[in-house]
């Protein structure tokens, strides 16, 4: 591999490596818009799904993967910048627990909440406040297998391109439409676009086994300690809430909203199975004195 | 509260100090049978389990906290034994980010397989070499919130004792119930109890949805990385998929387990539906055609 055709950064007051380290901040991410990705594995998905690669970094010496050396080389021919760092900046940098040599600096992609299009059997979601960025990138995963139309941010309290959040998301986050804004934005977007709001809670007074809504509807997950704010359940059409037995009082975040994204994609989705699936949040309380 | 009654131990080489650190380790706590508990939450829920605590450690300046300090007083006064740590040896064994100044040294609880005992309408879990021990956890508390019976430790490569482990099932452990076993032994132990077992992994013939089997029944979930290993998917009498969308192959494993666990419980507590719930494992090719 040609490594002396990126640039060498070898002094930590380089403000090339400057710039790549405040990435790891909220702060950093927030001023440049811009985000860390790390790994072979990462760098490859970002190239496969068109990610907007600013600039890639990598480390010779532990670059030793055929394959991601492969990467680096065929990133550097078309034309993406990048640098060389000394293996002793690289292990600065690198939150691996077994570091790959190789990282990228990528673009956030978000999306205008004017630009989103409902389609009439889309599936949303909504996230508010998710405190470990790891559940966030599990929930952008599951999120994506589960076939959502886009994810919300809802409110300043989450960010997806945390490094952990990036990593849980297991690429997932390259191919997700993100949009950010506030509580009323999302209020006034679900109501104008006609999406049934199913709010998630472990007090919700409805048995999510028991919804039955119709199409486009968008859940709502909320932070693992305080749950959805007042004013988004205010917003919600359903409170739905999984049943526990046991001691627990709850579920994992991450664990509820994959549970409850299958539940209701499932609506939409079924197997082989024909399911009534057509009623509107008018009798929302059929359903709650059933529960 | 009167610190001064339980000794203070300040010096890094101290064999209190040193064993209580190792536990922090897997040969530390396999060697000892011991675990580490940390946070004022963590050890409240000990107590409240009747879990077998070996000792108490604390630190006064850090645990400001009134629950807290009347806890490790009640804790004195039941004759556990414990010790002081000074602010530097505390700070050098805590894991948690925001430290409360308390912790125990718990005993592992593990059931011989020859004692447990199988109800014709439990659910019991299966997991084999989970690499993350916070994944590990995570299954852990939704085991507990869905009610199944025990969990089986398939193999040497999961520690639900592990400190993230622990901290991840959120107090779950303590009431749960832990066999560690060979495939042999599960297999010999699933076939003599009449326990059906289904086996999970993104490449099953069964989409998940499908299943409908007999009880006892017993969900086995393997590594992030590999999946259940061969022995255990002959072992199996149906193998289940969670089918995905976008261009995800898999989710989280925790995920996964969550979805299954709440969709095969969800055979036995259905919320008011009635279904049929009866199909021995003779019947599986009837299913896996249809899938």
């Amino acid at each position: 591999m040609h490594e002396n055709k990126y640039p060498l950064v070898d002094a930590a007051r380089d403000a090339r490596f400057i710039t790549i380290r405040s990435l790891r901040t909220p702060e950093g991410r927030s001023r440049t818009g811009l985000y860390l990705i790390e790994g072979i594995r990462h760098v490859a998905q970002a190239v496969e799904h068109h990610a907007p690669i600013h600039s890639v970094f990598y480390e010779p010496s532990i670059l030793s993967n055929r394959f991601g050396q492969k990467l680096a080389r065929r990133l550097r021919r078309s034309g993406v910048s990048g640098t060389r760092l000394s293996p002793q900046l690289y292990r600065q940098l690198t939150l691996a627990s077994e570091p790959q040599g190789i990282g990228a600096i990528v673009r956030q992609h978000w999306t205008r909440l004017a630009d989103v299009r409902v389609a009439r059997d889309s599936l949303w979601l909504g996230v508010e406040s998710i405190d470990s960025p790891g559940n966030l990138g599990t929930i952008i995963r599951t999120a994506e297998a589960t076939g959502v139309g886009g994810i919300f941010i809802v409110g300043d309290n989450a960010d997806p391109w945390a490094p952990a959040a990036v990593r849980a998301s297991m690429g997932s986050l390259f191919s997700q439409q993100f949009v950010r804004c506030s509580i009323r934005e999302f209020a006034d977007w679900a109501k104008s676009c006609g999406v049934v709001v199913v709010g998630s809670s472990p007090t919700g007074l409805l048995d999510y086994r028991d919804l039955r809504c119709r199409w486009p509807a968008a859940l709502l997950v909320g932070s693992e300690r305080q749950g959805l704010s007042e004013h988004l359940i205010e917003v919600s059409d359903f409170m739905v809430r999984i049943p526990m037995r046991g001691r627990c009082d709850s579920l994992n975040v991450a664990v509820a909203a994959g549970v409850l994204l299958r539940s209701v994609g499932d609506e939409q989705f079924p197997s082989h199975h024909v399911r009534v699936a057509c009623v509107t949040s008018d009798n929302a309380s059929n359903f709650i004195s059933n529960s």
